[in-house]
């Protein structure tokens, strides 16, 4: 059972308010359910959501939580005026001092608060996923040269996922290469890659994780083996090594982590944007 | 030119702190330099990260607004100290009045704070990619009952980026299909659909921003003109009128929004977790 309940409540979508709220929670040993409300934009939906939130707070006994990101003033008026849970204002708590230091008053512009989408920046992301799914598992050696990063490992090693989450996220066009059998008889890189050196990043694993990933989708299989994951894990890094690749092993970390690593490495400049 | 940097100085990947700086910025008119230092884990990268700081503080003559969630006490102190910047504190503004309503003292677990992986969830997100994948673009009816939801609409409508960033942010399993002039002249949905009605969701476009995103791929083709366009998006809409399907406009919306309203409609729970 939770001990607590989180609201998150916004005008926009709260995505990013729920995140950075149950990374906060992660802080504390309560067990915590989230709920968000998003798109909180009139003082009716406003009232709707004080509903809620009390009557969460009769029937549990225990103050919710409520993070709101919230620009409307009449909206937050409502929210603040009769909700009887904790509230967090995370719009107007930031938003007072940075009036102060910048010299001028907030818009208060409703909706721009969400990650909202200006057309050449969302043309990009697009733009930047397709490619990078036309450039997953090596499928297309065309226009290798317009990566911004090109991913090599063996398989199951995170490459697609990885690679999905730094196009949508930063707007990268990222290709990924498996190194498979061939590569290691070679002992030498797919030839494609061979121009594109300064934007290869390894990713490897450790084999018992490898085994048991590849355990779920071919049960006892050699490919699974863990004999045989050992085996290509060696061979990859091996091969990283020779060729000069910078790597990071997948094993413990997120995606984020992974990500944010090869932005500091290939693309530190991606880290200062704007 | 950028009238103010601003920082964001993190002990995990600050990714959450950035999305959230940078909507906060846009509600004054600063034309804001965002530049991200992940990782500020020992008292020596906080000096590093101070002296970056104040450098920029130095040769621009303001303040640079620095966003902190660093959860290592001596890190912070560090930054609290010596830094010339305007200090946001998004951990310790937002944890002691926690640790007041929760009665106890937060854990200042170093790295919890940031978009941390435990290992169920991200094997189900590792799942929901790979599934998503393997069903884009109605390339499998294969396990469609196994769909969290089934996207539809004609091509370039927002169907891909959209599966792809249900599957990443929430976990789903999501499946897409394209709605094609055969369905239009059958009238009907594509059979393989028929059984997962309560699934499915529909994206539509304007036809004139479906023209020019056609025309970016295909220019002066029949497929990118407007008129046809036009055309698929009225037969589209009917289809959907008639099938009993949500749908919603993707043109002036956020992935976020687009997403957050997918499941308000079709997973309303899932906006309420753990």
């Amino acid at each position: 059972m939770h001990t607590r309940t989180i609201f998150v409540v916004s005008d926009g979508t709260g995505i990013t308010a729920e995140t950075f709220g149950s990374a906060l929670m992660t802080q504390f040993n309560v067990k915590p359910r989230l709920v968000r409300i998003p798109f909180v934009d009139t003082a009716d939906k406003a009232h709707q959501a004080v509903r809620q939130i009390n009557h969460t707070a009769e029937i549990e006994g225990k103050k919710p939580i409520v993070f709101t990101t919230v620009v409307h003033p009449e909206v937050q008026q409502v929210i603040q005026s009769s909700c009887k849970g904790m509230l967090l204002d995370m719009f107007g708590t930031f938003v007072q001092p940075l009036e102060d230091e910048l010299g001028e008053k907030s818009m208060h512009r409703v909706g721009r608060f969400s990650d909202v989408s200006h057309s050449k920046e969302y043309f990009d992301r697009m733009e930047a996923i397709n490619y990078t799914l036309a450039h997953d598992d090596g499928q297309s050696n065309r226009d290798l040269a317009g990566a911004d990063v090109i991913l090599v490992g063996v398989s199951r090693s995170g490459k697609t996922p990885t690679s999905l989450y730094l196009a949508m996220q930063f707007g990268l066009k990222v290709g990924n290469y498996p190194l498979i059998p061939e590569d290691f008889d070679r002992r030498q890189l797919p030839p494609a890659l061979e121009p594109q050196r300064k934007k290869l990043f390894g990713l490897t694993i450790d084999p018992g994780r490898l085994s048991s990933i590849r355990n779920e989708r071919r049960p006892d299989s050699k490919y699974a083996s863990l004999e045989n994951c050992r085996h290509e894990v060696a061979e990859a890094e091996a091969m990283m090594r020779r060729s000069g690749i910078k790597w990071l092993s997948t094993t413990t970390k997120s995606i984020e982590e992974i990500a944010t690593t090869i932005l500091q490495e290939v693309l530190p400049e991606r880290l200062g944007h704007y």
